[in-house]
């Protein structure tokens, strides 16, 4: 038998809190979680930051990982029977979804913003370089390994295949909302799953859905719009976020000054600094590994990284108003100065952070990031673009909300002496909004 | 207005995935959890090595406690009327809730073991010591530092306030069982809480349940039960506890060698390694910081230590066969002998582990450990030890159950060259019982 | 003590699937409901025909009922210590909450329809007439009756009161949505009530929510848009209470006519066919009433009233398709006579059914049925009506859904054995759409 | 294509609350839900009068039927490829678990025991004699109706098939412990059905349960022996059956005298009276009819029968004490004559009711109920029966517990003049416990 179909000898299952249970037949896919660089996944959180707004958000991505699997095997089991679906795909299909996210370092969204990095090469470099994963993977034929990195490219040939975990309704979404809604505990996020999966239908180089499982794809946008905004984008998660780049680069700026000297060098962030990350360096560098630094950084003779640090780890975090970015370059000047004037180094506590999100689009040839559409299957077979069918989802379809926050250390403030100095900066802040709390 | 009976302007809420919300109104509650002590406890997991077999069990110790709090805040605000109940024990009774675990280190168990530590000394310390948290509780009033500890400590003198966290179905219990069953995704574990709490009753110096609540406690010490055989004591998450012992062992043994110079110094550990940690160390000391000398130990020139370590953090467990207590000492010399022979040294890599429980116990007065049983109060208000009206209960009542395993790493024995070296060890580890599976 | 005051013993709980458990302290509201007008409740479904679609859905108004009442309950509880809440309401409040939907009749949206009844005119009735209900509340106070069947009439001055039951956001509303969802087992009907409550802000005469819940809010629309359409009017129970619709029809028709002799005489119908029902008769006609006579109307002489209690009884429902409420005349005229000519009596058998629904309005004064909008508490205590902060919800506001079917048997028509006729009625109604299943 | 083989164009589905949707494919399943038999068992409630006890119990035997069948057919589903399965028994099993508790009449327990029928008998005659029912069965190929009643009646040669609806886990109780655990809203109940039913093994002619999903077994016996004490036999529930039992017993009694007449006579009972029940006199009896009658009697001139049915259909129940069945046979005499005096007729209204379970017995040959164990499958392939195993189980194994209530109107006892004979009853019944209310 060639490791490809190679079954182990009793099916495995994993207990998932969300999934009920993840179940295991193939070897192949056996093998690749018990490899150092799938297990790595277990010391990255989900949701990065998250947890210091909702505490039961300490889900690692190994946990999302193997629910993405989990999806894809049930989606595929769906569709054996149907036309359209090769079944040869079945294995390739597995390996991408528990694949696709491995290249995720530590809080990705700070490190691949400082750092100009992108976690889809490192998923890519990471199958096809010398790795275990690698290893098993062109165990089950030659160039294995390079149509799983195809597919999580969104490159690979089978656009149906791509499809299951990248596209508006994939295994991937339909994973994370659910886990992190449980994980959060938040009442959103729920939607009808086991319906979705059955009412979708391969056709040609899609999935499209039975037009009369509409409305659980309505709830499942409406799920994923309401968990954007108020998990994803919650702002006191930002303000964690903001102070983890501000120590980034601090300790980049302090490296690269002349005459600074770490009491803890920061070895495993040298290839970060100098931008020539390799993957043994990627790999080694999980969370456990970040908070290692910051923690001893809290002894640094530098002042401004010692503080970040000591806020991030002991989560005393920024304050935030609401930040109009047609501010008066007049009055943020002032601003500024003012900061610089108390000593409170602007380029570190002044900090403006927007998000955005597009909840679900429909096709528009030539813009910058073109989505497929996800299309209803009506009882004549017609395919209709969702939107055109769904009063709500044409609602808030293709409707880009943007919101932009302002972070500063109010306790810091709070302590300035200079009693005029302290009164302006809160005029400034308090005309952009109410400075509130958070909770 | 008294520190001590400050409130928040407004009621602020953390969400709970298990109790849903946790309330906050005392600002000192709320400044206790703002401590770095504290805040530490995020960087703790709640069941240590759970996650290799449960993995959602990422949670921690942060999340636990605040469920403690929580708890305890409800079945305070149940008393409120009732006689018995010193409403002036309210905000010691919620910092003692809040505070109770706030002494684990990472790991607690196998640390505990192998550096004969015990975290409740801790948790005195850091309560009484030079901490932030002991700074908050003074405010409340001179020496309610000490009275918090006290409660904790089980000294306190009102055993009514004690017994909140401390007996038989107290809120630490009552959190962990819930809290533990939701994030492994584990259907044991539920239980009528919200009934329990309705019918509990203070009366002198314990907490008693009306009789008509008796099926819901049964229920939970069934729950508990089963969170004993089927989570805390899974046999894999022992074997990464065993494997964890060993790495501390055996830096602690290469660290007093005269001769072995470490590429990464143990210095978070010297202070364990010498008994003498200082309340300082202790707190520094969390998961992250394991984690990052387990990772670099990968790179040791010591084997043993880097094998171990490799193992740890990719989840190479060892294999366990069930262990005969009875047996032979002949046979087990052998067995030794043979692994030493090997090359294998049994030191390591041959390890019996045993857990046992009493899932309820009535009074036994003279014995090691006196519990204190459940009373429930019958309609004519006479109170009734629990296993005395519940059958179930009495058929477990004072029963402990024990399990015994020997651990060893069957991959290396299977790379064994010398074959009839090997099969003499699997013939004796087989008359052991079959070497299991690892699901 | 006052009736008014009056506290039972011990609180009484009900368990509830919904709210876990109804909380009951007042001895009014304990005798409220052991009256027969209430216990009545228990047989009267509160979906009426849903269960043939959902079959879950056989739940009772008296599980409901139980339901606005707990969460009026908590609302209150909540309010308690807030300025603008005038405790003396309490009492009427949770009276009010209780008895609301007391004059619900059996099926009733087709009983009010097909004999111009309202069952709010009954819900006033058996509070102020000679009923044990009413007996209890003026055991409460003079007047207390009245004052009831104002809250519920929304005709009583304090519009705060009202606003609990009645707005778009009451208790009435957020117990069926959950309830039902509950019971048919969809995924829709789920939101944060915990959070809605804690949010809620009683402001001089109206419920408002603090801004910072919006979210938790949108989400409770959302659920009632879904609601309605995938189980309120879903076209199979529809199809059900088309036939119990025509079912009434007919038997009035066959009671007017001189010559037709029932088997068994419709007695518990005659008030109703006269127009001139009594309270004492109204209270007498519960679903188990209305299945006894339809069950024994399968044996009547007349073949229609036989037919459609027979397809009721055994659930052969009609068939629909999508109509177009603009088809031509013509075309319908031939449709007409054409189930005419097959001796299809197109009055029974031929029958168009309209639904629609306007999840959520904001204020128009001058309309038919003004609707008091929902406004968000803004952390300035300016208040804004939540379509203007909420673009999820000002998507859907004001806009009426509409949805028209057309209802008719198909086995009869598959059964006809004039070829040509056949042909010609199903190309008529294929052109208005695909015959569609019943699932 | 046979009928048998016969599957539907499209999968259908049914959201269910409990196991989220039940699947047909097959024509055959199809067919027998549209048939009036069984369409009937949805006015027949799954737990009679519990209702009256747990408000959300209104579900019926037709949501059951489709849980056992949904049952069974994940449990075929898993045996597919497993020796000892034999796939042609599929449909059979499936029609066996779907009509298993066809021949439930309304409040079965009470007119079981009043008119001393079988439930069972009535389902091989529904199934054997002239009905839809028998059609569709007999349409799979002749004599399929007979195989089918043989599975029912156990004695169908295949006994795997038979253990699938009756055995001590069977999907019966599976289906109905969660499904009456999810519509009474208790916490027991629960279990984690997927992992028993991934842990069945068709061994020769029994499922026996792979060793390492003892535990979860373990859980289901808990639950069961939980439900039955909590909730089926919950002291209101039985107050309400008693006083059923009551009018049943007094309407038979007014038709054999010969001197009574009905104002409503009791057409449908005619044959229960007589002791000849025929199928369709029995398929007419639902429990609307039985309530069209008790609410009809509300008005009769018997004032037995008036009362009775009065406090049935609004829920004034008895009220209940413990009882000793070694009650000296003196002091009963006095009580039953006490009664007489009072004008309380004792054979009415003072009714003794014993209720008793074996959560789980092993085998013991010759008795009078053969329970066939539980049997594990240990690593080696070895049988073990369950108690030999399981600590809990064994512990309640084979122990009948039994309770004896005595139960009487209190009211009427309140309203008694003779406060000497008043106090003497009061005496009697309070010398054999407290008079407990009814929550």
């Amino acid at each position: 038998m060639a490791y490809k179909d190679e079954q182990l000898n009793e099916e495995k299952v994993f207990k998932d809190p969300v999934h009920r249970y993840v179940h295991v037949k193939d070897r192949v896919i056996w093998d690749l979680i018990a490899t150092p660089e799938f297990q790595r996944l277990r010391r990255i959180k989900q949701l990065g930051t998250t947890n210091y707004t909702f505490h039961g958000a300490e889900h690692s991505r190994f946990n999302h990982s193997l629910g993405v699997y989990e999806i894809v095997r049930r989606i595929i089991h769906n569709f054996e029977d149907r036309p359209h679906w090769n079944e040869d795909e079945r294995l390739l299909s597995l390996c991408a979804a528990l694949l696709h996210d491995l290249g995720h370092g530590p809080f990705s969204h700070s490190f691949e913003n400082v750092f100009k990095l992108d976690h889809e090469d490192f998923t890519q470099r990471i199958i096809l370089g010398e790795t275990k994963v690698n290893k098993v993977l062109e165990r089950v034929s030659t160039g294995f390994a390079q149509k799983v990195a195809d597919v999580i490219a969104k490159t690979y040939e089978d656009k149906l295949v791509v499809s299951l975990i990248s596209s508006q309704i994939d295994a991937d979404r339909m994973d994370y909302l659910q886990r992190d809604a449980y994980f959060t505990g938040v009442s959103y996020g729920h939607f009808d799953m086991e319906r979705i999966l059955r009412v979708m239908r391969p056709i040609d180089d899609q999935v499209v859905i039975k037009s009369t499982g509409m409305h659980a794809v309505e709830d499942y946008i409406m799920s994923r719009y309401q968990m954007y905004w108020q998990v994803y984008f919650h702002p006191v998660t930002r303000s964690a976020e903001v102070i983890l780049s501000r120590i980034l680069h601090r300790a980049k700026h302090l490296y690269e000054a002349d005459d600074y000297i770490f009491k803890l060098e920061p070895t495993h962030f040298l290839s970060f600094f100098t931008g020539n990350v390799t993957l043994e360096e990627y790999l080694k560098l999980d969370e456990t590994i970040v908070h290692y630094y910051f923690q001893m950084w809290q002894e640094e003779a530098d002042g401004i990284l010692r503080d970040l640090c000591e806020r991030f780890m002991n989560r005393r975090l920024f304050k935030y108003i609401e930040f109009n970015p047609n501010m008066q370059m007049q009055e943020w000047k002032e601003l500024y100065q003012l900061f610089q004037h108390a000593g409170i180094d602007p380029e570190y506590y002044l900090v403006v952070d927007s998000s955005s999100d597009l909840p679900y689009d429909f096709y528009r040839p030539g813009e910058e990031e073109e989505r497929l559409p996800i299309h209803l299957q009506m009882p004549n077979d017609e395919l209709k673009e969702l939107s055109r069918n769904s009063d709500i989802v044409d609602a808030i379809s293709g409707k880009k909300r943007t919101d932009h926050k302002l972070y500063f250390p109010k306790d810091l403030l709070d302590g300035l002496s200079d009693e005029r100095m302290k009164r302006r900066i809160k005029e400034i802040l308090n005309e952009r909004g109410e400075i509130e709390n958070d909770d």
